[in-house]
């Protein structure tokens, strides 16, 4: 755990994927001056990988990978990260003992994998993504302004925490920090809820006699976008943050309801404050939800 | 009611915002011969219209315009629309019978608003919006690929359904009928519900403790962008759609409810499952949802 000076050490994505390819896209992008490397279980994807410029080499040997590497960014869904996590730690610490971080989007469940101290490692979450998925749907620009919540553990070595903090901000991304339970609960509200409510809208949808979806426009558009996202991954967020996602899907239910009652009571002056209260928040937040857009312009 | 060709109609429209401010420039756009109308109780947004380009001219005098006009268009929220709506019918008869059609997001408080029988008057609803608002948010590429639900009465005269098609085909829109009480219940579903979702989560966000909507990405970005809509028009909305809306609202708690009740069971099989076919639905309905974007690309 000697690393070069960040822009020049070698980055090794385990598992290439929309995200982990979006961000070795970035680092190029960037100038990145250490090696881009891939590995994982099959070819395919590294080929493709590597094809698309967006790694130097891939390796199938974990030794190998774990070896030339300094900043190690395991790729992949919360379980296949707590699967993978404690077997890469048990080899970097015979192979230099490289910084290893992950992105996956729950943290409690993927700390709770590990199985020894290793103060190189570091937890890490970006926010960005997509309804895509797989290496061919890479986008460099995919973090550009985008936060990436890092959520360092009390025996995290500081020289790998800004080791991780240099390569995400080379990728254009903002970073903060929080604790892991906090994560979990915050992002069970903005994120893993949210994901929900848009299945329920899409299977609701489907079920309706009238077909309503076919009649959507814009609103039906962005309110089920995110129901075309990869089921299993989010199948593992829903196992993995469970207690959170159902605390937050709770009080989503009340809110709904608490809306649902004005709406029966036909209680309009109450429903105008309501909605007047939302717009205000929401524009509040342009910035932080659109970072690429130009101030007070939305896609529509 | 002896309108000229569709394409040199004089259209008159009453009330000047966003929408038909970019039917107006869409019409502009498309060549229309005709002339293009404003009407208001004001000047002001009338004469941007003006200065936009969007209406050749404007009068504040109501029967002048329904004098001049081939094809009137009310353009307002719900409760104003159906102020206006029987005003504008009595005159209509004294200043040469013009057909009249409206774009209200609810037809059946629209079409229960008539004191008298006129045959020209044609209910509509073009699926387009913008959670901005106002004739300087106009867009003459609103309509473009996106529908427009018609829902002529009975007695509706069959010249006067082919115009209001004519000039809707001219802004780009594509045409379906359906019943009043059809329309009102399926869009209930497909965006008078979906509103609401995005209201309740954006209020709950707002009131929860962590400010996770500060940790929002491009998911939170899509599932909140329709809360800055309106507030007067979706007060107006969930006022005159109540049963209806509380009819989706309540079919929407009752799917997340049962999403939920997989979450709290652990039950992953179920929950990939459900999320495989939210992703096939939501995709296979791309190209309505997305009209002018290339296939299987959505924006993120």
């Amino acid at each position: 755990m000697n690393p070069p000076p960040t822009e020049a050490c070698t980055v090794a994505f385990l598992g290439l994927g929309l995200i982990s390819g979006s961000l070795a896209g970035a680092l190029k992008a960037a100038g990145w001056r250490g090696q881009r490397l891939g590995w994982g279980p099959r070819a395919p994807s590294l080929e493709k990988g590597r094809a698309l410029g967006l790694i130097d080499d891939f390796s199938l040997d974990l030794d190998e990978v774990l070896t030339a590497a300094d900043i190690v960014v395991i790729g992949a869904p919360p379980k296949a990260t707590a699967q993978l996590l404690p077997k890469v730690i048990n080899l970097a610490v015979e192979c230099g003992s490289p910084i290893v971080t992950d992105m996956a989007s729950i943290k409690g469940f993927i700390v709770d994998s590990l199985q020894q101290v290793y103060p190189g490692f570091i937890p890490g979450h970006p926010i960005a993504g997509s309804e895509h998925s797989g290496v061919e749907a890479s986008n460099a620009d995919l973090f550009q302004g985008r936060e990436v919540i890092l959520t360092p553990l009390p025996d995290s070595d500081s020289r790998a925490l800004l080791a991780v903090e240099g390569m995400w901000r080379a990728a254009g991304a903002r970073i903060t920090h929080m604790s892991v339970a906090d994560h979990d609960a915050a992002l069970a509200a903005s994120s893993h809820a949210p994901h929900m409510l848009a299945y329920a809208l899409t299977a609701m949808l489907d079920d309706h006699e009238l077909a309503p979806i076919k009649h959507g426009g814009g609103a039906l558009r962005d309110m089920t976008r995110i129901a075309a996202s990869d089921p299993v991954m989010w199948r593992d967020i829903a196992l993995t943050n469970r207690d959170a996602l159902l605390d937050a899907m709770d009080a989503l239910a009340m809110e709904h309801s608490r809306l649902r009652a004005l709406i029966d009571a036909g209680d309009g002056d109450a429903m105008e404050q309501y909605f007047l209260r939302c717009r205000q928040v929401r524009r509040a937040h342009d910035s932080i939800l659109n970072p690429l857009m130009p101030s007070g312009e939305d896609q529509c």
